[in-house]
């Protein structure tokens, strides 16, 4: 949970880096962008997250309510995580990140 | 400095997070983006970062050719950060956050 003082910097982009401004939350969002996802996938598909970090990285962007946890009763019960609307609106930011991401890529290429 | 499979992942949204991936570059970008800083400038604008974050994170980023560090022969020298060319081309990367933070923030402040 961010104090309100984190939440509501003066500046909006501190704004939006108090939300998801690390590694491993801006990757969480390029996947979640796509569909909802399961715990042990995220963990299989980050490497190099522990498990922990990826446990308090879920639960503080819960909190933040960008994305949702489902648990679906079944058994075993299975939990699902997708973004929010709030996250949602987010998909602007990472196709910035994607788009210059695909920009450099190509042009170390052609170097 | 970068390991090569840090800096040429296949995902482009996993290339711009190794470059700016984190609260403080991405404030330094954003501060940046405005006009070149001094290092004591830059210090004392971004509440609650050591030193040696700082210096750290200044130089991850001058090895990644994202900002420059130019030395004016002055009584002290004076030493400036800026942007450069491939720095200035993310651009549009901190104009999308700060769009989504003042979005953000009009909301919170209407509820």
């Amino acid at each position: 949970m961010k104090t309100k003082a984190e939440l509501e910097p003066e500046c909006p982009v501190a704004t939006t880096v108090a939300l998801i401004g690390n590694k491993w939350k801006l990757l969480i969002m390029r996947n979640l962008l796509v569909r909802p996802w399961r715990f042990n996938e995220l963990h299989k598909n980050l490497e190099g997250i522990s498990q922990k970090v990826l446990t308090d990285s879920l639960r503080q962007m819960e909190a933040d309510g960008i994305i949702t946890r489902t648990v679906y009763p079944e058994v075993p019960p299975r939990v699902e995580y997708a973004l929010s609307e709030l996250g949602e609106s987010m998909r602007p930011i990472l196709m910035s990140m994607q788009e210059w991401g695909n920009r450099y890529k190509a042009q170390k290429k052609s170097e």
